[in-house]
């Protein structure tokens, strides 16, 4: 363990031998009727970072949410599916009291010298002084573990649906609360921390959640190194609502224009 | 089985009891060393498809690309996790000799009336009429399962790297051959039919294999059905090449403008 950051404390695991870890919910991270998704993905990836055996670092992670996740005690299982020379394959779930309520695979791979090319534009936003924190004192828990500041697609959290739908593309400086220096696994939590799209474009609350998340992890460990606590570029965005699901796009960029993760989920709505 | 058509063959699974089943590769999709990675995709997911147990439809796939996959005999294991009043969670193995090949996570969903809202705005192209075939000829198998009509950033295929690299996006016509009306099954092998960015870039061959691939059916079953066997408009590009990976995002739009599929993978690379 780190420190005592609320993530680290969040993502603790025990080994149990034969593959098996426990761990608990805390409430440092709780969203509305369980675990906040971006955490649930960093105790999955934690324990494979966390495991001896590991080749390298992650380069993609998918975090598949099975059923609901109560507070309190689970257990999580790691399975190393294969590996070869310079990339390692995993299956972990988490479970409660013998049931899946989650599972995830992660894919690790040896990082070396190659052919090296970006052809993407970072995106362009004001520096974080000149763009005022979002203020979410009283809401979910989870929220206050990140520093918000968005220079565009603020969220509405309103009571009534907005009468014109908001833009799906929100554009961001995001960090740890508090400051914390970037890893995978804070990463991989950070890659969860946009608001629902669905949220964003309907400006008030509509019961929905995500149900699978794919991170790719484009950072080496030098670069998140580099990066330590400074707070990231966040750029999220969605193609399609319909019939119950949307998608969700998301990129996290570090300073000089770097970019360190992309993502999408698909996220269930009921209305 | 649907008719004689190459993909139904190649997904053919013989149900062997206890979530087991067993299928055979074929040359029709052979790549250069192994099974092309589209029609993995595409048996693991009928291993779903065609399950009784089966809730609604496919809303997202991905499959982690563990090992080579050897010519002849495999055996695919289905376990249904958990499954909601609205969503069911599998997850699915390839394994040959006893060894997992290859690893995926399905998630159905049963699509009904909702908000419904499409913010991204198509890609342009020409009519298929005004653009040219691509000649891929004598080249791998599993070309030879489409036809691909390059609007913009067609495959070089070159014995020489390009003297400055090539753009990652490529937008094009895309469809079965020969044709085939559209399904869940074959939208998931055509999320993989782009040729890697990697090579696109490069303009010639580099040795490289995809390590996991993300699918999102954004499609219901009667916008599929409506498709039919006319051609997609699909579109690949990439972001960050760097240090031995590089991620790949691919869209396949409908007649009309309809988003059906969207999808990322990250590609290993050796040098």
């Amino acid at each position: 363990m780190q420190s005592g950051h609320p993530l680290d404390i969040a993502t603790q695991l025990t080994p149990e031998g034969d593959g098996r870890l426990s761990g608990r919910t805390t409430a440092d991270y709780w969203n509305m009727t369980g675990p906040y998704g971006g955490i649930t993905a960093a105790i999955l990836l934690r324990a494979v970072v966390d495991d001896p055996r590991r080749l390298g670092n992650p380069v993609a992670l998918t975090v598949n949410f099975c059923a609901a996740i109560a507070a309190g005690a689970f257990e999580v299982v790691l399975v190393e599916q294969r590996r070869s020379r310079s990339t390692q394959h995993w299956s972990v779930e988490l479970r409660q009291a013998g049931a899946t309520t989650a599972t995830a695979s992660v894919v690790c791979g040896l990082r070396r010298e190659t052919f090296a090319h970006a052809p993407v534009t970072p995106p362009r936003l004001p520096p974080i002084e000149e763009v005022a924190p979002a203020d979410t004192s009283g809401r979910m828990n989870w929220l206050q573990r990140y520093r918000f500041h968005f220079a565009e697609g603020a969220p509405v959290f309103g009571t009534v649906p907005l009468a014109q739908l908001g833009s799906a593309r929100s554009l961001l400086w995001l960090s740890d609360a508090p400051a914390r220096p970037l890893d995978f696994v804070s990463l991989a939590a950070m890659a969860d921390a946009f608001i629902l799209r669905l949220l964003q474009v309907r400006g008030t609350f509509v019961p929905g959640s995500t149900v699978s998340l794919t991170t790719y992890f484009h950072a080496t460990a030098e670069e998140l190194q580099a990066q330590g606590s400074a707070p990231l570029c966040g750029v999220a965005d969605a193609r399609r609502f319909n019939a119950g699901f949307h998608d969700q796009t998301i990129e996290l960029w570090g300073t000089g224009g770097t970019l360190l993760a992309s993502g999408v989920q698909v996220v269930w709505y009921k209305e």
